[in-house]
């Protein structure tokens, strides 16, 4: 198997808030051919530590894969710093220099001296066209210390990255790998990160391939599966094997063994089943029905929601009795039973979901605190409402409520067949 | 200044869709002590690649902060590492070793064999105490080809990572440090990036101190500023020179110059004038509404909210006439102009804010093309609508069309007065 090294170049990704999408993105990519990624680094807007860089990678891998630092500006050092790196003199690319200056002259401009750096290119260096933006990437086969390596330059901005190293380098990098990675994921709801493990952590951790990780967010268990095999069928079924040991395992708590969303498998069961839901909405403030209509196509099945924030607009859109609301408060099974019969019975629908919870992070008392959350759910002539608390920040409770509401609505849909 | 480099160590981080949260954490309080982070890697579990790792370091930065591979499985390599890159024996820690076997024994449990390495530590380092997991952090000060580095070594899991470094690492660094950063955020709406750039670039670009990087997203482009200075307070100073710079160029279309996010902004205003709003969505499925109730206290100022996605929601939940859907269709300033005064009238709200459009990815038409959205706003005696052309996936579209409507609320709170 291949060994890669992503080298991103660039001093913004080194300074707060600026995040770096080009690894993730090409680690996923590498690994999906079957070259495995053993480094990945950083490095700032300088000529002597791009240099450095380029030559401590030769030891660790056989290809490296570097971002960034082509363009026409002063801080654009990464020409210079593979130069450095390997001894390869800068030389000027006449047919380069020519097309920078006809899209120049294409707008009536002359090129600009400091752009003509462009058109500088490493000994020996093969260009790799740019459909989208001026600077080419390069892609050099070197011989040091007695290796081969290859190193491919491609451009910063992303939407250049993408389709060069889509159309471009992959295709050529995959044909040397001599296997193949594919992954699984697995989502899980309505269980704690070590009721998953209890259940299927010994049979997973039986397999080396596939490797497994598991990734825990609030109201959703994350099983990562990636297999490795001579071809992507292989990887496939290399997968499939282990994922047949653990659906029994999970039963109903497995929410998809594919990837799909809670929110894209409530849509496909509603679909299938041709019927509608509405949702009312308190501490969650709309985020079901956004969760809900982010899915393409979701007017089929979501006539409409409400969002009843106020106990006035819960008796005026819902119905609710006022006497309930002072009776039993406003987060109680009651009222999310009532907000979810009279969302169903208002909207006409199949279904209904609602929830009232304390989102944070005021407002909880003693009784009823902060995270405490009831969904009620309707269906036909049934409705009754579960009670959750979560913990965690505002955003966290609101998150985790949403889930749990949609994971209601699922298992309905579920019990109630087609 | 000092310079850092920032090693995280992990297979896994290694893989797709597994991101390193540790780099911008530590990035961020680094920067903000004033230590320049000039380089950061990745590092899988290998023995030799770690201890190479940490050798390269040296003539980078003065200062190394590991993270990961304390634990004590087999793949945890970083006292093993450390110990061959600056020839560090491993030696074992009695008081370490001493509290480790007491906290199996609280369990009734003798110490397993392989947790024993967890008592290793290379000689002379200093241990920092976890108090949330077993394993400690490490400092050593090595001396190595003259010059003199401090490598922190952290452990992997967040919640032991970040109390350790800000109780026990920040601390000391920030006492070696000679500057801090500051930083400021610049949100701008209703402004394309290039006539941002139009607007302010000059103005930016002539200063060195703070440095500006542009961030656009859609419906909003970000500036962030960051400045150095000898002390917090004059590192404050030089930002808010340049923001007082620029405050005039950009008018009502600057947002906020302190972070404060769209939502927060609009929220301030309606509490600030004592005023409240209603939401109705059509092609948005309930964003705004989750968006404005995701700030804590925003029942203060958001009644209730109608997501209605069906034609006949619009009707009975609005008073949208049929006879003007069926006329000018449901995607139409008319309906967008109705829909507003509908929630406004039901609700009872000083303002009420509507969208209606195509979010895609099917849906369009020559005439009514994937992107078009309506926003309309009612207040008092007035209403009116206003027309959108967004671009890219659905849920781009979706975010665009939140942000206008927002923006046009935030406009009319503006110019309303108090």
């Amino acid at each position: 198997m291949r060994s890669a090294e992503i080298l991103i170049i660039g001093s913004e990704l080194l300074t707060p808030r600026r995040h770096d999408s080009h690894s993730p993105y090409l680690i996923e990519k590498l690994t999906g051919t079957g070259i495995a990624v053993v480094f990945h680094a950083t490095v700032g807007d300088s000529r002597s530590l791009i240099a450095r860089a380029f030559q401590e990678g030769v030891a660790r891998a056989d290809l490296i894969i570097a971002t960034g630092g082509l363009g026409p500006t002063a801080d654009d050092l990464t020409r210079e710093g593979l130069s450095d790196a390997f001894g390869l003199p800068l030389v000027l690319d006449s047919g380069l220099l020519g097309s920078l200056e006809a899209r120049f002259a294409a707008r009536g401009l002359p090129l600009p001296e400091v752009a003509r750096k462009q058109a500088l290119v490493p000994e020996g260096a093969r260009l790799i066209p740019n459909r989208v933006g001026t600077a080419p990437g390069l892609w050099c086969a070197i011989v040091h210390g007695g290796r081969r390596l290859d190193v491919v330059v491609l451009p910063g901005p992303p939407d250049e990255l993408r389709p060069m190293f889509e159309e471009q380098v992959l295709p050529r990098l995959s044909g040397l790998a001599d296997g193949v990675f594919r992954s699984r994921i697995l989502r899980i709801a309505g269980l704690v990160e070590s009721a998953v493990e209890e259940r299927v952590g010994s049979t997973y951790g039986s397999f080396d391939n596939p490797s497994t990780t598991v990734l825990a967010s609030p109201g959703e268990i994350q099983l990562h599966l990636t297999a490795w095999g001579a071809s992507g069928e292989e990887a496939e079924r290399t997968c499939e094997e282990l994922v047949a040991r653990l659906r029994p395992l999970l039963g109903a708590h497995l929410v998809s063994d594919n990837g799909e969303e809670m929110e894209e498998v409530v849509g496909r069961l509603l679909r299938q089943r041709g019927h509608t839901v509405a949702v009312a909405e308190s501490c969650t403030g709309g985020l079901i029905l956004q969760r809900l209509t982010e899915v393409p196509g979701s007017s089929d099945y979501v006539d409409r929601g409400f969002v009843t924030y106020s106990n006035r607009s819960k008796t005026e859109l819902l119905g609710v009795p006022p006497a309930l609301i002072e009776a039993r408060g406003a987060v109680s099974p009651e009222v999310a039973v009532a907000m979810a019969e009279g969302a169903r019975d208002r909207a006409g629908s199949h279904y209904a979901v609602a929830v009232t919870g304390i989102a944070g992070p005021s407002g909880g008392s003693r009784e009823k605190p902060v995270g405490l959350v009831y969904v009620g759910l309707a269906h036909r002539d049934r409705s009754w409402a579960e009670r959750f608390w979560f913990s965690g920040s505002r955003s966290r409770i609101r998150w985790a409520a949403s889930q749990a509401a949609l994971n209601a609505l699922r298992l309905e849909l579920i019990a109630g067949g087609a």
